[in-house]
C-alpha cells in the first residue's frame, strides 16, 4: 500500500497509525480511529483498511470532512467519527482511472484505497472519485445507558497493555477536581434521563462482574504495583486497569462485558 | 538500521515493508517480497534481512534489475525475484569505503546493507560496491507439478490472519469467470505436461490432507462466517481461508503441506 | 504522537526505533536506546515513552548531549545513555506554551514530549522548555562483577529471537582474534580489580545455571543448527543463542538470571 501511494505521490508523508488492530474487528477499528484522528494534522487522508467484507457489495468510500477526508470499506469503520465530525460529502470510489489497473476481489487497500487516497493527495477532486452516497453504514453503538444511580456501559476494547477500555466517556477532569461528562456517542438514542452535571470521583464505584473497583484515580500509579484500579483514559474514557501489570488477564475480561459506573446517590443538580 | 540510511542519505524515504516475517524463515520472505516488489516505485533500493547465516562465507550482495536495486545476503532471499525480473547485474558488496567503520559478525543489515543501500541511493555506482559475482543462491522452489487432472502444490506460507497461502498460482479471474494459469515459478522444471488454458473455478476441488474444498470463490464472505473456503489471492495464488477466522488452526494446517487443485476432468483444449 | 509532531513540525522525519519494549520494562528500553543511540544521525531528537509512573511527580525531561537531544520520562529510561555521551543541559518540561492545550494524566508520550520535540525541532530552545534540573533518576546497574578468573554478569534482556543479551561487555573483537573488554557500564561501581586486558574466547567458558557454554564464537552459524552458543552480539555483549532457535526457551532462561564468563585460569598481563 505504501509503495503505490508514494508511486501516485512520492511526497507523501505516511504515517502508521496502527497494525494491531484484532483480525476483522471493525468496532475496534473505529475507536481506535476516533481517538487518534483529531491528533492528526487537519488536511490529512486516513486510509484504513479492516474490511471482513473485501470484495462484496459493502462499497469502497471516501468520506471528506471538516477534518480530513477518511478512504476505506463502508462497513461501519467510520461509524464513530461520523459522529464527531462535520461530514461534507461522501463518495463511492468507482472511477477506475484512480485505481490500480488490476483490482483483486481480496486486496482493495493496495488495488483501490491507497490509490484513491493518493491521488486525493496529489490534488484530485472528491467529485472526481466517483458518485455521491447519502447514507453510510454504521455500527450499532456501544451500550451507554444512564439512571440517576448509575451509567451502565460495557468493555469496547482491550489495548496491548491488557487495559480494558470501557464505553463510559468522555470523561473530563474539571478544574475543582470533578469529572464532567459527555457522551462520546451519541446520548439522545440511549438515554432518556438527564446526565449528571459534575461526578465526584471519589464518591464513584465500577463494578466489573461481582468486582467492585473504587474511586476513580489520575493515575496508573496510584496504587501500588499489580493492584486493579479504574481512571480516565487520555481518550476521556472510563478505564479498568492494573498498575503495571494486565487487567484482562487479571480480571479475565473480554470485549463486550457488561460495566458499570455507580454515582453512589450523589446530588448532581 | 534506519538510522544508519538517514545518516547518510537524509533524503531518502523509507517505507517498512514487513517485520512479521519468521525468525529465519527465508523462502517466507522471499515470497512476501516477489508478491509486493512491483508495487514499490520504480527505483527502488530494497534492503531485506533475513539473515541466519550472518557472518560466515554467504556474501552480502546487490541485485540490479529492472526494477530497482535488492541489497541483502545472498542465501536465497532474492531467489524467487530473480525468476521475474531481468537481472542486469550482480554485485558482492566489498568495498569498507561504503560500509560503516566496524562491521560486527552479527548485524550486516545495520553495519553493510544500510549503508551500502543508502551509498546506492546517494548515486553512488553498484560497481564501487564490489566485484561482479555470477552465481546467486537459489531457493528450492516449492512444490508445483501438473498433471492432466491436478495441480500438486503444497502451503508456502501462513500469514498473520491464519490463511493458507499456496504455491499454485498465479490464477488470474477472467472476463468470462474462468481461471487462468501462469505458474508464478520457473515451470519447466517441474512439468512437462501442458498446464490448462482455462480453469472453471467452479468445476473445482482444493485438497488439504483428507478436507475437500470446493468451489473456488471470489471473496472471503462467499461463504458464511466461519466456514473454510478457496479462493485467489490478491498475488494470484490459491490460498486456504476461514471467512473472518483463522484457516491455520481450523485446519491445524503448517508450511509444507502438499495441496492438491483437482480439476475435475474437464476439457481445457 | 506522530500526528501531533507532523502537525507542529511539518518536515521532521520519523523513525521508529521499536515498538517492542515491554510493558513498563524500563530497563531493556535504556539498554536498546544505548545499543542504537549512536547509529542515528547527530541531530536527532529521541522521543521515548516507557512511562509506567506517567502522571504521578516524575518529571518530564530533555536532556541535550552530544548526540541529539532525548525527551521523555525520568524515570531511568535515560540512565544509561548519560554514562555514555557528554550531557550539557537537562530541562524539567515545564511551559504550556509548548505542550498540547488539554494535557491527559495517562499520555505524557502524545501530550508533552511529542510536542516539545516537535518545537525542539522548529529550533525552539532547550531553555524555553522549563527550568534546568540538575539530577537525572538512574538505573541500578546491571550486575557486572569482575575477579581474576571470571566476570560475572546478569540477563540484561531476552530478544525477539529469544537470544540472551548479557551484561558482560563491551567485548571487541581484536585483529589478533582475541577480545578486549571496555566495561559498558561504569565499571568503577563495582569492582576493583583490574580487568583482563585480554581474552582469548577458545579459553573461556559461558555458565548460565549448571550450563556450561564453550567457547565464544564469532557467528551464529558457527555451530550447528538449534545447538546452544555464546558469542559477541552485534552491541558488544555476551550473548546466548540458540542457531535459528529460541535460546530463551531451550534453556528456560529469564532476564536477571546470573551469567558467568569463566576466563580459565589464562595470563592477562
Amino acid at each position: 500500500m505504501k509503495g503505490v501511494i508514494l508511486s501516485i505521490c512520492p511526497t507523501a508523508r505516511l504515517i502508521d497509525l496502527t497494525h494491531a488492530i484484532q483480525p476483522q474487528n471493525v468496532r475496534q477499528a473505529a475507536y481506535v480511529l476516533l481517538s487518534a484522528y483529531s491528533y492528526m494534522p487537519p488536511q490529512t487522508i486516513f486510509v484504513a483498511v479492516i474490511d471482513p467484507g473485501v470484495g462484496t457489495s459493502r462499497k469502497p468510500i471516501a468520506v471528506q470532512t471538516n477534518h480530513g477526508i477518511f478512504v476505506g470499506p463502508d462497513n461501519g469503520l467510520f461509524g464513530y467519527i461520523v459522529k464527531h465530525v462535520e461530514v461534507r460529502k461522501v463518495v463511492a470510489l468507482q472511477n477506475p482511472k484512480y485505481m490500480l489497473p488490476a483490482v483483486s476481489a481480496t486486496f482493495h487497500g493496495r488495488d483501490i484505497f491507497s490509490p484513491m487516497a493518493a491521488h486525493l493527495a496529489q490534488g484530485v477532486a472528491i467529485d472526481q472519485l466517483g458518485s455521491a452516497l447519502h447514507r453510510l453504514e454504521m455500527l450499532s453503538l456501544p451500550r451507554f445507558e444512564a439512571t440517576s444511580e448509575a451509567i451502565h456501559g460495557e468493555i469496547l476494547y482491550i489495548d496491548h497493555f491488557g487495559n480494558l477500555i470501557t464505553s463510559i466517556g468522555r470523561l473530563t477532569w474539571n478544574a475543582d477536581d470533578m469529572l464532567s461528562l459527555v457522551p462520546f456517542f451519541d446520548p439522545q438514542l440511549q438515554t432518556d434521563i438527564p446526565l449528571p452535571k459534575a461526578i465526584r470521583p471519589e464518591s464513584c464505584a465500577v463494578q466489573l462482574a461481582n468486582r467492585i473497583i473504587e474511586p476513580i484515580y489520575l493515575t496508573y500509579s496510584a496504587v501500588p504495583k499489580n493492584e486493579v484500579l479504574a481512571l480516565i483514559n487520555s481518550a476521556g474514557q472510563l478505564e479498568i486497569a492494573v498498575n503495571q501489570g494486565n487487567a484482562a488477564q487479571a480480571l479475565n475480561a473480554h470485549v463486550g462485558q457488561p460495566v458499570t459506573l455507580h454515582l453512589n446517590h450523589e446530588d448532581y443538580s
